[in-house]
């Protein structure tokens, strides 16, 4: 492989939700020390504050804020549940424009009532109803495919392929995919839909974790870079070689790295990001 | 949907495993009680019995053997590794042929400690290299892609394009491909790949169970027909549109189910089966 490691911290974002015990004081605080220059902001983070007030504080502290996390789940078997859907999202664009974040990661949703065309319909419809809105805020919208094992409840985009095809359907310089290793890394045509994506001008976020094995838990159990099987290297060669120099996100869900101190933990992060990104 | 409901177990067949509490004199035992036809007999069940003998017990109680399951398990960094598992698909043929089964199963495999691409050239040369013993043989081998989620230590094989991709490539009418609705229902591409195989003439086995919303357990929480969200009807018209006229088989495992008593889930099954099949 011809992709060199990664020398410095320069490209290195962290997911609020990686560190989940720290407040959001607390995790720039530390992010900053540690040389960690982007920071991705869950919702819950954000819950009670005054939202402008900590876009401020983080730049403050030298991040940049490169996606406010998440937004999506319009499928619902009901019009009032879609409603819904499509009210909270144009609150997430509100958010994601008052704290400075030119960006939402959505996690599109499915509802395991009804097929999974029609969820990726009513997808379709929620991302057009909100695109306006997006465009207007000037807020891009990064539509992840999930993992096929989250199409009961979470995304009925399980696929690259399905992402970059409903961004082209949408049609809109707004609206993009967001690659993550941990949903992708099984896929035969991963490094093609990587490209088309590439070429289309929406490869708008990288995502980087690793698949422990065994996996101990569905959701809660993901791997610092480097513990896993995940090819993380060779795909963000092919993320690169499609033209894409944003950062790359350190996104990880796991009980077991919550549980333990969160400092050890993000220098840990910081070396596996060196070592295997 | 035009498929009509299914209204007798003339081509219904149950998994060893699926009941497996009950040795094999059990389940065929009570299987015929229930009337139901087929039985896919796992090696489990064999070990330590004479084979040939276990053969006719089962075809004495009037049941159909539909396949062994299961070989595979191709990929290893070793070569020694790849040899044993060879050896042991060798062994697997002369035992189906022995029991008089038709058909082998393969769960294809994948090592972590390797690109998927490589485990897939792997799983190529090992089918290849029992092939001719499988054809002399008259054992069909169906290969079986897995869902996604085991693609680390299970199968490299994870839609049904690349099985279908891998028999076209093998270009033998003894190998063919299994639709397992657990592995597949997520896939926009199933129809079109159900189609494919079809059209091919290599369509050889049909597998049914449900997903459970929420899945608790990676490999022991499939749900009976109908307690989940695939829309199983809807792909069982996709199979039998292109052309099969095989046994629908029931193929649970679940650690829930296990630990009840299983004469009254063979009579859920029976239900379940003519319900939602």
């Amino acid at each position: 492989m011809s992709t060199q490691r990664l020398h410095d911290l320069s490209r290195c974002c962290v997911h609020t939700i990686t560190t989940k015990p720290w407040d959001i004081d607390t995790a720039v605080q530390r992010y900053a020390q540690e040389g960690i220059k982007g920071i991705t902001v869950w919702r819950d983070a954000l819950a009670g504050r005054d939202i402008q007030q900590t876009g401020r504080m983080v730049r403050d502290q030298g991040l940049e804020i490169v996606s406010l996390c998440r937004g999506g789940f319009f499928p619902h078997t009901t019009a009032s549940g879609r409603q819904k859907a499509i009210d909270d999202n144009l609150r997430a664009i509100e958010e994601a424009s008052q704290l400075g974040a030119p960006m939402i990661v959505l996690v599109c949703g499915a509802d395991p009532a009804q097929p999974l065309e029609v969820s990726r319909q009513q997808i379709y419809e929620g991302i057009a109803a909100v695109l306006p809105q997006a465009a207007s805020a000037q807020v891009k919208l990064a539509i992840e495919p999930l993992h096929p094992v989250y199409a009961d409840t979470r995304s009925a985009i399980s696929t690259l392929a399905q992402a970059n095809d409903m961004a082209q359907l949408l049609g809109s310089p707004w609206v993009g995919v967001a690659v993550d290793v941990y949903h992708l890394w099984w896929d035969p045509a991963l490094q093609t839909e990587i490209a088309r994506c590439g070429r289309n001008g929406h490869l708008f976020a990288f995502h980087v974790c690793d698949w422990r094995v065994p996996t101990r838990h569905l959701l809660l159990d993901r791997g610092l870079m480097g513990e896993g099987c995940i090819p993380i290297r060779q795909i963000r060669e092919w993320v690169e070689d499609a033209g894409f120099t944003g950062f790359h996100e350190v996104e990880i869900f796991s009980d077991e790295y919550w549980a333990q101190d969160q400092q050890v933990f993000l220098r840990q992060i910081k070396q596996a990001y060196l070592q295997h990104v």
